[in-house]
């Protein structure tokens, strides 16, 4: 075999995610390894705790990454919170709200579906039609943010509809955190998922998670253990705890020297001022898509300002557009997934890759691959 | 909140895992992340397959790194292999036996327990008079070297024995790999995990992982599927599989870079050499200890060259010791674990950190350590 060094080609990462990392958290990430008990990172695990809850928005004290990638958050909140026999109204939008509902049914519980259409936001009147329908319901799950199709729901709606009906509720912020409010104490939201990799401008392989008291009781009463050791909360809130630490795994400390970095970043920027940099390089990509004839997916009132899904014109192949750029211009932007898969390009502009120079290497490189298919705006 | 960039403190990492990272190793970690779906990416995936298979010593076509510790590599194979209703024989003798066992039982299956004392080697002919008289075993799982204890076993015997009784054989090599021969083909191992962060001197965070043909015949004939999807080796194996890929999680790029080079690093020594290297260090430091009139915890047939459990004599504070070498030299060793916590150190020279420098090192500051309360060899 011959193998030798990997250097990555350049690239700027417009898809959706994992985003740019800037070089102050790559360089953060690079440091020495430490002893995942060293009183140092135990030190270090507290800032990253009491990080996440400004980012979540919470005081709750159940708030910790979970240490492999937002996927495992979303399995490690349901494994949970979910116990052999459990109804779990899932709201599906998308391709992220169908594979809560795979592990739903992995876990033991039941999944309703209450559907809404790729590209449309999660309609809390029908969800609190499903709950009527199905009073005995523990859990509702939704995606804040969908990743297939770049739509905002209205988290709070949805909160507040599952409160009524006396379920918990589950929220995926994997690509909402950072880039738009998420309002984890305000909203009554129980549990809330979120990866690093898209707005939090981190490597990926870690998934920040937060319980209030509500959940955590639901974690300490169930009646039997979690299927999963690796993911089981209770252990995991033993190691992460304040107190006498228990070790559980080894902790991918390189990884959260890069986290505790990058939500160093976000708070110097301040939150607001995340949500409105996002808005407005957001606005910017809007126009100058529009300037050359390109049509947005979704409505403007349900966008993410984090990913945009563009409409793919007619007669144009979409993935000579993105061959076109990642070779020619070293520019990573996203397929469709699922049913949106060849209908729509994603691009997100997340994190601090959310900035006008992106903006404007998006326009240029999409101006030109276009152009190279013989489109004229 | 007044988080600033977290500096580790310069530490010599001669505990149980992880060991220290060569700059090699962090500087490849440290370029700039890449989608997980790029070519350029894929590309590198393949390549770390088969450096992989290289250090597993296997042709196995499912070889591939599981984007989380090692512990969830020990979840991954047990929550695959294991169907519910099924029995599985684990051999405990250490800590990381006893864990096999408690995710056994979590995944539906029923554990059979095989006891060897803390600090024994797995007993072969104890595991034959156990399948024996538990004929119907599906599984014999078990820890080659037991990070608990720096106790190695026979694998090729154990697996001989499982085979003789129709059973699979699942090995934990996270300790083991690298540091002493893992002959995963010719030892006719069905199922084997690892871990980088120890002696693949890669940071904590991936989990190495190869199945054979018999296991993944048991994978695919599941009457349903795993609880988890997050470590369902089948949708795995469709993402690190040749051929069209399909997305699943988002692959912890920056850590599969350092992988990557921490394989290359293995290939240029070569493994046999990685292995007279581990043997020399070890002896080099054992004569020091017994210099220090230190004595080994483990007979020398079934002691681990890469971690060294060392008796803690009468009369000293052996976690005022580790203190004193973490906080004067900024070294780290490990306590012990389970029945040995206040008996043992635990020291590792593994992967990269397996050198003559760390040996003085280690025994230089023992020895004042040990002075500090009025020892004398």
């Amino acid at each position: 075999m011959k193998t030798s060094r990997f250097t990555p080609p350049p690239r700027v990462l417009l898809g959706p995610g994992p985003s740019d990392v800037p070089p102050r958290v790559l360089l953060a990430m690079a440091q020495p390894t430490i002893g995942h008990l060293d009183p140092a990172f135990v030190g270090m695990m507290e800032e990253v705790k009491a990080s996440l809850q400004y980012v979540f928005r919470t005081r709750n004290n159940v708030t910790l990454p979970i240490s492999a990638p937002g996927s495992a958050g979303m399995e490690a909140s349901l494994a949970n919170l979910v116990e052999p026999g459990d109804k779990v109204v899932v709201c599906r939008n998308g391709v992220f709200g169908a594979r809560m509902a795979d592990i739903v049914g992995r876990v033991g519980g039941t999944a309703v579906l209450v559907d809404n259409a790729f590209g449309e936001a999660v309609d809390p009147d029908r969800l609190a039609d499903a709950l009527r329908k199905n009073p005995d319901t523990k859990l509702v799950a939704f995606v804040h943010a969908e990743t297939s199709t770049g739509v905002l729901s209205d988290a709070q709606a949805i909160a507040d509809v599952a409160h009524r009906a006396g379920a918990l509720v589950l929220a995926d912020t994997v690509t909402a955190i950072g880039g738009v409010p998420v309002e984890t104490d305000a909203w009554g939201l129980d549990a809330v998922y979120a990866g690093t990799q898209k707005c939090l401008s981190c490597p990926p392989g870690l998934s920040p998670l937060t319980l209030n008291e509500r959940a955590l009781e639901k974690v300490k009463g169930r009646r039997g253990k979690p299927h999963t050791w690796f993911l089981d909360l209770s252990l995991l809130m033993s190691y992460w705890g304040t107190g006498k630490r228990t070790y559980h795994h080894t902790a991918p400390v390189n990884l959260l020297y890069a986290l505790h970095e990058a939500l160093v970043m976000l708070q110097e920027e301040g939150l607001e001022g995340s949500f409105a940099r996002h808005r407005q390089n957001h606005e910017e990509l809007v126009a100058g898509l529009a300037g050359l004839g390109l049509e947005m997916a979704v409505p403007a009132a349900i966008r993410l300002p984090q990913l945009n899904s563009v409409l793919v014109p007619a007669g144009i192949d979409e993935a000579r557009v993105r061959a076109d750029l990642l070779e020619r211009f070293g520019i990573e932007i996203g397929a469709g997934l699922g049913e949106l898969a060849g209908k729509i390009w994603r691009i997100g502009l997340m994190g601090q890759g959310s900035n006008r120079r992106n903006v404007a290497l998006c326009l240029d490189g999409l101006r030109a691959a276009l152009a190279a298919q013989g489109y004229r705006p």
